[in-house]
């Protein structure tokens, strides 16, 4: 089979591997339909991220069950399903209370589980995927192609989006603001108005992603950053402050501008992997202003947001302004690093 | 009237004062039934707060209302009041979403009010009280003598460590630890056990404050510190860790150990005012552990905890271990600052 393998900055290749085959009887095979890149892969492209050695990467990804291990009990050949960014047994202490992103037993796509045993990368034709029962999320019926990108979004972005707006404890009629306008903040404006925010302001300035913010129900766009743009979020909610933020970036100076922003009692839902951020802790007590968040735990909100897809109810796979066939993965990276397009597909 | 006056560290002196007047319509007086010196009049005690000018300290207090202003509606002369340790009107945005504590017209007793005119401290014979309706709780009856330790321990100390535990999300059969065994602290327990959580672990290593501890609803006491004491945490959870953790010192270490044993997923509620805390952002995101809490919005709490004391649903007044008259107030505070005391109670 075909699979990308990241050798060193902007060094990203599609390669042929050996097929992966059933390791484990908690296994499943899987032959991927679709694949992404994802902002967090753009650290290693970019550098920002030490790479020890090469790897296989990609982590977002959905498909067609091929073959299953004998111990798996919830899916079958055949079946469509979407995979989270990360694999999970789903029955750990800490996947029981929902945080299946700090799975005892789990790891991430590309690298070694708990017995060294490498699990394959996302971004290629096929995937060994452990822990199957606890991972992968079935549909009832193979989807049609128009709903393969909105699936796929599921696999991270619109989880994460929806791990921020959880994080914050969006209530219905609030007002919340989503600092980043990346694929994640973007999905996190559309988690937002799916748990019914009144108003919803997008800290952007690309107008392709104001254009997409609004279509996921952002009421308000500010365009400033930093100072300029806290005052305007003043400014816009009479002095009070947002009742939930939603930090979706990761830098020192967005997380700032989230806690600021933050009305007396309101959380900050952060997703931003955080690069240098340091907590102002002391502003944060004098008004009450909490923090919570981290890896989003996708596999617990995805049977509920696939059935948002399917539905209609939802359409995340907007994020997606970039198709491109698997063996041009090297564009989709470069791509997204220079900034013409917001997040690229890949079909193998 | 007599009250009390910090003029320097270790330097507090019990004077004569003018009797205040109402100087607003929104004022009521009220006559001090007892008061009491808090953990946080150390700071300025024990230099630890710079202390700019001398001013009148104490800010938690019970009494009778002498005389209210022509604005007051809700309460009338002759009333039994607590009084929370910052006065708010009760109206503005902050207060109406709980945050009495952020109120954009309150202040600090002792402190200068919005247009520079001084409220009386706490630890006096009287003290005139700004927005008395958005402020004051009145019982509906004069109670007990034997009652007012505890309705006096809602000021402040029952208040702040219930928001602890309403920061860090306590629910109904937790396993919750309690960081420090202050006043606060012991009073975080007694609002977990009244929230139902089923274990309850307090980290203590003074033999009287472990009998309150216990007394309060204690399950189990761990007397290690720092990484023992997390240890220790860990072990008794299985590995785990705690599902809500309430940090009610304030120090670097006592938020680490917060942080470290909180499970993937809980809340560190955290009401100790920080001195030298710095958030290690990087291991909450991993495991999604979050923070909230800060300044207690006690004014939030008081009326349902001060019908829990008048039922003898809590007993809070435990806490109190010295009862002194008001002219002793000097050895009030060498007593708790030589922990011969964990709380003193005052009475004019």
């Amino acid at each position: 089979m075909k699979a990308t393998t990241i050798y060193a900055a902007r060094d990203v290749r599609l390669e042929n591997q050996p097929d992966p085959t059933i390791q484990k009887p908690t296994d499943a095979l899987v032959k991927v339909v679709a694949a992404c890149v994802c902002g967090s892969d753009l650290w290693y492209y970019r550098g920002d991220n030490p790479l020890a050695e090469p790897f296989r990467i990609g982590h977002e990804f959905v498909g067609i069950v091929q073959e299953i291990g004998s111990a798996v009990r919830s899916l079958h050949k055949g079946d469509f399903v979407i995979a989270p960014f990360m694999y999970s047994d789903n029955t750990c202490p800490n996947c029981r209370v929902g945080i299946q992103s700090a799975c005892s037993a789990g790891g991430f796509w590309g690298g070694p589980d708990r017995d060294g045993l490498l699990a394959d990368g996302g971004q290629g034709e096929y995937v060994r995927v452990p822990l199957a029962d606890g991972t992968l999320v079935a549909t009832r019926e193979t989807p049609d192609d128009a709903m393969i990108p909105s699936l796929l979004a599921l696999s991270d972005v619109m989880g994460t989006g929806w791990h921020a707006a959880m994080a914050a404890g969006v209530q219905e009629g609030d007002t919340v603001v989503v600092v980043g306008d990346g694929a994640v903040g973007l999905s996190g404006i559309l988690a937002a108005s799916r748990m019914g925010a009144e108003r919803i302001v997008a800290m952007s300035r690309h107008e392709q992603r104001q254009r997409i913010a609004r279509s996921f129900g952002a009421t308000d766009v500010i365009a400033e950053r930093g100072e300029a743009g806290e005052a305007a979020i003043v400014e816009l909610t009479g002095g009070v402050g947002a009742d939930a933020v939603l930090e979706c970036v990761g830098t020192s100076q967005s997380m700032t501008t989230a806690i600021e922003i933050a009305r007396p009692g309101a959380t900050v839902g952060y997703v931003g992997v955080p690069h240098g951020v340091e907590l102002p802790v002391r502003s944060m007590f004098s008004r009450n202003v909490g923090v919570a968040g981290g890896v989003a735990p996708v596999r617990q909100y995805l049977p509920a947001l696939r059935d948002d897809v399917l539905s209609g109810a939802i359409n995340p796979g907007l994020v997606f302004d970039l198709d491109l066939p698997l063996d041009k993965v090297a564009e989709g990276y470069a791509a997204m690093d220079e900034r013409r397009a917001i997040k690229a597909m890949l079909r193998p």
